[in-house]
């Protein structure tokens, strides 16, 4: 029977506002959330008699949103935010990328940095994360570690590398491969919220021989898979180049059971053919859009349209560092910004997304790759953020005038509260 | 005789940075600017020997910067920052703009917003801005006041509209002209700071009788001009059926003395002709670059690395409400990324704007509208910001990188002291 203040049990009060399908924004002025173990019940714009004795918990003229996900980041490139954007993407790579990458075989230089990097998650309301980290086993441990400390969601992945990149960032294929198995029989069972995912950073820097194991290595644990794709002409004629018996991008990953054998994301995929789309369609593949960074490296803009049309699941990612900003806030709004220019240069064929789209694709549209995240529905994990928006003007808009001023002019200073899977980390353990 | 404390000298020592001409980036670490009058007597690696008794200020290991120039903005419509975002221009006008600006005609409601537009441009570090009011007189007079008091710089103009738009924001020519001059005798001359500007708001808007008595009325009393031009092409086409009889958009404003004759701002320039481009550098009208707004509204980008081969003065605007963000130098990250759009698609001919340019669009670029505004050079007056940027990594970096890294990755949080025309104004009144 349900006793008041019943630990497992809880509602919360406020301004209900999320989207359980592309295109479709649901509200509810000063309803109620139910949480019970950690998941939601059900969201009512009336408290059940049935929860009459529950503990409540008001936020007032609040909005209570889902938390964000980002799909796609590095977290190893946390300082490089803001710098060297002058450069293209393989110049960038060698200048900024790598060379900082290294610092990480150094476990003091991970903990000064990985700390900061946690706490600037944390501030923007990301609830869930998929995570390069860099190629050190003991870096990418701590790196888990953190997460799981501060109750934060993520998958995070060791970088496989085996050919063209600087010699202190390869490693044989047999030490990824060992290091990597050992980090998923370490972490894989230790917490609900913070998992590995097997990483080959892209086909230019993994040997055959690598992706092929790394896809039977998933296999085995079903462990996910995150990597790049088709971000930058002259990446694309270097993969052509390596693998010229493939047809394109996507058929090499396909080949080698990379590609969708287990749940699998996809960064960039600015210039996919049509059968690669169709490909990730197929083997539900995730595309991480990552707007931003595109901008920053001059690779061009994703067709996020086609992707969606073609019901390729699509997320946002910041992608720092080459993203400069770590807010999938603000990737909502450069997804939105990209998506204008793609229809006038498509002669509006290709529909601009609208905030309720980009809004899907910032929360359920990534957090699906989690499993139940990102929506206020029945049986899924309660993250969410509460949002006073007072600050940023009157409160006599509709809901979802008040969702899109926070959501392009607001900042994490509006951000109150944060729950990730039920528990509430307002008061962070860094 | 320089004595020691003597209120009108000053030293201000810091890592100095600042663009004199487009594409420069100069710096001193540890510097010292000398401010007398109000004005910049210099900038020295040391303090020069005839300098050593009047005060210091150390800012110790801080960036000083140039105050940012917001070359265009619309005050009446901050309280729509980030709504409406799916809209076009013309039904955004319709559906959001115009009825917020007609709000205005109360002086209670613009005493409301207003105060928070101010504290906003403040806390911001934009030191001078370009203004739209709305039609409203005294509205635009209560704001030209907030401006004084607040210490800010600005040219704030009455908006001009005579057809085309709501009974409620129209006025007969003679009032719009007798209003206008009203506000120029009243203000030309009260403050240094704070100007008066004549605001034809865009032809569709504007009789030709309208537009050629605010040219007039501009070359009588020396005010300077701004207006819109080729932000949409409906906008364009509709332009082109009103005005038949002219070659261009353009060439309306010069046919009625509204178009360099006075010093002239034209905001958006996204699709004038070679031979608008040319009649703007032959005229010295400055483009106000608002990529922001332009991706917003869906209108397209800019080619602002077209208008600056062909040496037309451009500076930055944020152009609010239909740009979201009231900061310069997120500004000058959107106009990056949008010339970084523009290199792809024009096949790498039209070059990307640097770090370097896009600061000096930003400081200098606009900041010469002004007079002698947005540099540090001998002579210039003392605007300034004082940065923070110890929160956003190690300073063991270039100061070059350290000014792009708060560009990108910054906010107002990093910004500790504000300073206008030699005054601090880091205890504002408002």
């Amino acid at each position: 029977m349900l006793t008041k203040n019943h630990n497992d049990i809880c509602a919360y009060k406020g301004n209900i506002i999320w989207s359980s399908q592309l295109g479709k924004l649901q509200s509810i002025e000063k309803g109620y959330i139910i949480v019970q173990d950690n998941n939601i019940k059900g969201v009512f714009s009336y408290l059940p008699a049935q929860y009459n004795n529950i503990t409540l918990k008001d936020f007032g003229n609040k909005l209570i949103i889902p938390g964000f996900v980002d799909l796609h980041l590095h977290a190893p490139q946390f300082a490089n935010r803001g710098m060297g954007m002058d450069k293209e993407l393989l110049q960038w790579l060698e200048k900024y990328t790598f060379p900082e990458e290294g610092k990480f075989s150094s476990l003091d230089y991970a903990k000064t940095i990985y700390k900061e990097l946690i706490k600037e998650i944390w501030k923007q309301g990301i609830t869930r994360s998929v995570i390069f980290s860099s190629i050190h086993k003991n870096s990418t441990r701590l790196l888990l570690d953190y997460f799981i400390k501060a109750g934060l969601g993520a998958y995070i992945g060791k970088v496989a590398m085996d050919r063209n990149c600087p010699d202190y960032l390869i490693q044989p294929t047999e030490v990824i491969l060992e290091e990597t198995e050992e980090i998923i029989i370490a972490y894989n069972n230790k917490s609900n919220l913070v998992k590995p995912i097997i990483t080959p950073r892209f086909i230019p820097t993994c040997t055959p021989s690598l992706l092929k194991k790394l896809g039977e290595l998933a296999y085995k644990y079903n462990i996910p898979i995150q990597s790049h794709i088709s971000e930058n002409f002259r990446e694309i004629e270097w993969v052509k180049n390596l693998h010229p018996e493939f047809e394109n991008y996507a058929e090499i990953y396909n080949h080698y059971g990379c590609f969708g054998q287990v749940p699998t994301v996809m960064a960039h995929c600015i210039y996919n053919t049509e059968e690669e789309i169709d490909l990730m369609n197929k083997n539900g593949v995730y595309a991480a859009h990552c707007p931003d960074a595109n901008y920053n490296l001059a690779n061009g803009i994703m067709p996020a349209r086609k992707f969606l049309d073609k019901d390729v699941k699509v997320g946002l990612g910041t992608d720092i560092g080459a993203g400069h900003k770590l807010s999938i806030k603000d990737t909502m709004v450069s997804a939105i910004q990209a998506s204008k220019l793609k229809w006038l240069k498509s002669n509006k064929t290709l529909k601009w997304l609208t905030i309720e789209e980009a809004f899907y694709l910032g929360t359920k549209g990534g957090g699906s790759f989690f499993g139940k995240v990102g929506s206020f529905e029945e049986g899924f994990e309660f993250d969410a953020l509460i949002i006073d928006d007072t600050p940023l003007g009157t409160t006599n808009i509709s809901l979802k005038e008040r969702l899109e001023r926070f959501i392009y002019i607001g900042d994490d200073r509006n951000i109150t509260h944060r729950f990730v899977g039920g528990k509430d980390i307002s008061k962070p353990n860094f």
